[in-house]
């Protein structure tokens, strides 16, 4: 079995809406069994909903539809699918209690024009809604197989895991397209591909793609067209296999954050984390405070932006910024032990660079940071010249900070050559 | 003139890669008065892009294709458009060399694989890419009208407005769709309503949306189908309108950044300013430092994230833990006032509160968030309750510091009511 999508509304077409949910319905489906053939998008428009749906129907037997389901003159589609099936809309009344028990959790009363919303094609299954008001519909007659859901991020997603895949995966073709992502930080893609060498090879029949963004290069296993059961087998172990060969560069998977990760490391080892950010502004801190529990880790941090608060706060030698300047290696290391000393934090981290898109000269170009690190004492800086722009470099600074410690932290107490 | 999108890639459909091009094609294109009446998107087959293509040429007469121009084998779009318009693929010399250039400023020599990038249809206008190694093509013919682009969103964008809207605009219909935002904050969507009152009817025939997010309300006025000079004189009569309408709630129009907006208020001042940081970690420090040549103004901050770090570096008196709490009105004031002293800054935003989604009380929710302000000594403090996760929280606490220290700044050294 194969499906065609069809996300209906004008805002798409003009642009004021990205459209989000086809990708994750391509990857539901594609994961379930289902692969999407086709995607079309049309407008608020009768013939021009009409006209695609029938034609997806025509060419792979069944299309789902997002869209235009809501309370509003311009949300047509229901009637024009029922239509198409020669189904006749009746008011249902369960639909109706259950959207004004709806209504009533929020202390209010729905108005008129929502009584539409519980009409509901004759001889069409309901599938109920409930993290908003119109329910999906799944339609099937000699024309085919129709799926309604509306358009409302939250709404198509609650419906299409808890309604619609349950219903799908019972009619799919036994064989799935799967992925699973391998997350690696800390190093080029280039590097990357030589330390994995011909591992293309080895994942075989998987496929194997490079990710590069600003948090490191995930790589994205994908099983094409296999049975599920051998599709999960192969994706468990070449995953293993790619975190193996990836070794130290490796942090997780999927969603997996790097923060969490180096804040879970540090809880295991009971050691406390404070930061001393220049460039960066703040952004270590957010990161890190952006992953919940992280209080009984990270006790605070200093964003010493101006020399002077680099000085009073941190402790760095006024010395140094005359001598070195302040995006330097001394600075820097001055900086992670001063938060040391301030915050009584075994694990520190600091950063010192230049963001751009102004400040850089020939010596100490845009992009130049130096990360230091205390841990139990024992400073080490790194040194680093990251790409693009002012976002990028700030990012890149972030990503690496924290990837460096957990290398620290991982290597034990006394880590080896981790030197400028 | 209207046209239809094709956008090109098995990875589409799969959901490995979410379709943001369309968007912005759309935006542009309805801007310049040509409407996009459909979009389709098809894997990297030659029979459904053939028949998508066709299909649309015989619908709308014009299509403008995103995806399939590189250089591996899955890439077939210009093969596929060059047949259905009847043209043989020749070899362009001057297309080789500009991607051989283009090479060696990277001091890399283009793989064979590449040469077919430069074989062009016979009779199309090859659209150069400054962005990328694949030219745009441009076809015409009896079938009607093929744009080609590449996928990859810079160059396409590069294309898009280099290339094809000057070539397109002189055949719009001069009906154009085009927008414009007002970006507001520190109101709730309904009071903000309130205010505005019936300006549906004063601004028509524009259209208003009202898009409440985390960063707070944008109103979207949207012209449709007017000649370009009217769309835009009236996008900017019903601006205006809004801006004064909204007043003390806006802070600007389209992209601007409400951060940006606070450092050019605190600049024009000669104001420095230096932050507080408990539950929003670097948040604050990060949104300043995003924007270039904060330095003149933003001095740095302390995140407090642990009470130790509040009493040590902010000066925090350590009894009103005991007796207030670390999230209440006097431990905002004292962090504000501290971060004044300890950076010797004439404002400051403190922030302190509970993130989640754990550490809530009946007393003091999850959501909860005090804001203290010291403007040239005076210190007010306010009191919030963010709806939402987490980051929901810390976000609209960040957006809301931000806001609330604009205002006191507009409203002049010595604000007025501004309390808890």
């Amino acid at each position: 079995m194969a499906i065609e999508l069809l996300t209906i509304g004008t805002e798409l077409l003009l642009g004021n809406t990205v459209d989000t949910n086809s990708a994750e319905i391509g990857r539901a489906l594609a994961a379930a069994g289902v692969p999407v053939l086709r995607r079309t998008s049309v407008a608020d428009d009768p013939a021009a909903i009409r006209e695609a749906a029938l034609a997806a129907l025509q060419r792979t037997g069944a299309v789902l539809a997002t869209g235009g389901l809501g309370p509003t003159a311009d949300d047509v589609t229901k009637k024009v699918i029922a239509d198409l099936f020669g189904m006749r809309l009746t008011f249902r009344q369960e639909v109706w209690e259950a959207l004004v028990a709806r209504f009533a959790r929020a202390g209010r009363v729905p108005p008129e024009k929502n009584r539409e919303q519980a009409e509901v094609p004759e001889g069409g299954v309901i599938l109920p809604n409930r993290w908003g008001t119109a329910p999906g519909l799944w339609l099937e007659g000699p024309q085919g197989l129709a799926i309604l859901l509306p358009g409302v991020p939250a709404e198509m997603r609650g419906l299409l895991h808890h309604e619609v895949l349950p219903r799908l995966t019972p009619r799919a073709g036994g064989r799935v397209v799967r992925s699973r992502t391998v997350r690696t930080t800390g190093v080029p893609e280039s590097a990357l591909a030589e330390r994995l060498d011909r591992v293309e090879a080895e994942v075989a029949p998987l496929s194997l793609a490079y990710l590069p963004g600003i948090e490191g290069v995930d790589l994205r296993l994908t099983a094409w067209n296999l049975a599920p059961e051998e599709a999960d087998r192969l994706l468990a172990e070449s995953a293993a296999l790619l975190t193996g060969r990836a070794r130290e560069w490796c942090y997780g998977e999927g969603d997996d954050d790097l923060a969490a990760v180096l804040l879970a490391e540090a809880r295991r080892a009971s050691l406390r984390l404070a930061t001393a950010e220049s460039c960066t502004g703040g952004g270590i801190g957010a990161r890190l405070t952006g992953i919940p529990g992280s209080s009984d880790v990270f006790l605070g941090g200093v964003i010493a932006y101006h020399n002077e608060a680099k000085r009073s706060l941190l402790g760095v030698p006024g010395d140094l910024f005359a001598t070195h300047g302040a995006v330097s290696e001394p600075v820097a290391a001055a900086m992670a032990a001063g938060a040391a000393r301030r915050f009584g934090a075994e694990l520190t981290i600091s950063v010192t660079g230049i963001a751009g898109p102004d400040g850089g000269t020939p010596d100490k170009p845009v992009g130049l940071v130096y990360l230091g690190f205390s841990v139990r004492g024992k400073v080490t800086v790194h040194r680093h010249q990251f790409p693009g722009t002012r976002e990028d470099v700030r990012g890149r600074a972030v990503q690496m900070a924290l990837f460096r410690l957990l290398q620290l932290l991982r290597a034990g107490s006394s880590p080896a050559g981790a030197t400028v």
